[in-house]
């Protein structure tokens, strides 16, 4: 595997493979089971598979966050060596957002629910990065995870919008045997929150359930779903949203496929996980 | 010369000439000796000169300014095939910003002052309408006029910003005769009128004289200029800036290199010109 750090190297690269497809994973790294399945299907799909791994400033609202997300770097190369991945682009913040950096790339309509609410400019900073990481690394395919669903419907319609000649791949959830989403931002809890943390997935299994037996009601879901989740006092609710799936705008009565997404605490930890459900 | 309107029709085109260099014209059309500058020069220095012809309804924040900018696609065409251009890229408004488009590529720095001031929003659609151009078209090298100098700066910072392997030449203005900046919309000028338009330039060139013998003043610089534009009174001032040639941010005192640039009214018609000085 080749390690790059510099920019202009990577874009060298790439012209000297111009004729070769490349499939991108973009990563913030502590990467686990979720990545590794991106990784694979990317490897498996693309005559080079490149992997990058930036905790992007730019998407952090919150300082704090971004100073404890996990870094796990000697470990993450280890793992991309064993795929057998061809590319790791790992650049400095500094090289990718330089002093006078000041350009923004947004999307008007999906970047302030959900997410967005809590995470201002969260999208916007994504957006910036993967054009920037587009333009450096001109892969044929990109690939996210489905955990991130909202990111995914961004990216898509960034990649659209902007003409991209990208075909953006969202791969499904990779869940621990409770069923709790994978995330790097698991490692910051206890084996017992872990436990615990598994009442997000059934929260989403009980309101497919619920619409499964005829509720159209998304209220009534939801409600179901809190009273569920708030059995386990330590987590705290940031949301619990039922939305249509292309423009994420809330949904009262469910008539076709919806997307049931939620946020929550666990502390200091903030967990997301969804489920698209088709009545 | 190949005239396309669809966008998969350029990156097809693209595909099969991928080894090829392509300088590339961006251009409203209403094509003058300033675009043909550029021209000659990009089909000098590229293999292929491909340029594009767009009223892009997202630069103009007014609309009865879009409506009344002069479209002459016939003659223009005439004058690509003359010169020996090998595409013309003639795309329409919906298949640039279909119903749903949503995106938008901003700089935050270049974007507010001089032209940015009466024209809000202005540069947030040449960055965008610019980024999606990059994406389908891939040149190696864009070409701008220097008249539109803070736009110069703007895409230049774009393309650095956003890691465009681009090259982005700015070329000088072509004057007439009297001095008066070439501009598609001197068009709507009487013959009078763009006789007496050349006073923009005579003010400019006064500026020059003026700081060559010393003066250090931006305000005494610019009132000299008020007096002498003011002596055509059809003519009404929106702005005489001195501005550092950067980040286009006022200069009091003079000590360096300084841009000077001016935005008139003559009637409905809106003309700007300017000048670097060396002092």
């Amino acid at each position: 595997m080749i390690i790059i750090k510099d920019i202009p190297k990577i874009q060298e690269l790439r012209k000297l493979q111009s004729k070769q497809i490349w499939g991108f994973v973009p990563t913030m790294g502590a990467l686990h089971q979720g990545h590794i399945s991106l990784i694979k299907q990317a490897i498996k799909e693309n005559d080079v598979c490149i992997v990058s791994i930036f905790v992007n400033p730019a998407q952090f609202n919150d300082l704090s966050d971004l100073a404890k997300y996990p870094r796990k770097t000697e470990q993450d190369i280890g793992i991309l060596e064993k795929e057998g991945v061809d590319v790791l682009f790992m650049p400095e913040a500094e090289d990718i957002y330089p002093r006078d950096f000041n350009t923004i790339v947004k999307n008007l309509n999906l970047s302030d629910q959900l997410e967005g609410m809590t995470r201002k400019g969260h999208f916007d900073g994504v957006c910036t990065v993967l054009t920037k990481f587009f333009n450096i690394i001109y892969p044929q395919t990109v690939y996210f995870g489905q955990k991130d669903v909202q990111q995914l419907l961004v990216v898509k319609k960034l990649v659209y919008d902007l003409n991209y000649n990208i075909t953006v791949k969202g791969c499904p959830i990779f869940r621990d045997s409770n069923g709790l989403a994978l995330s790097s931002r698991n490692e910051g809890l206890t084996l017992a929150q872990i436990r615990s943390a598994a009442v997000l997935f059934q929260s989403l299994l009980l309101a497919k359930k619920i619409v499964s037996k005829g509720e159209k009601k998304s209220a009534i879901i939801i409600a179901k779903m809190e009273q569920l989740i708030n059995q386990v006092p330590s987590i705290k609710i940031d949301y619990i949203a039922i939305t249509d799936v292309v423009k994420l705008e809330p949904v009262q009565d469910i008539a076709g496929g919806v997307l049931i997404s939620l946020a929550v605490y666990f502390g200091s930890i903030r967990l997301i996980d969804n489920i698209e459900i088709i009545p």
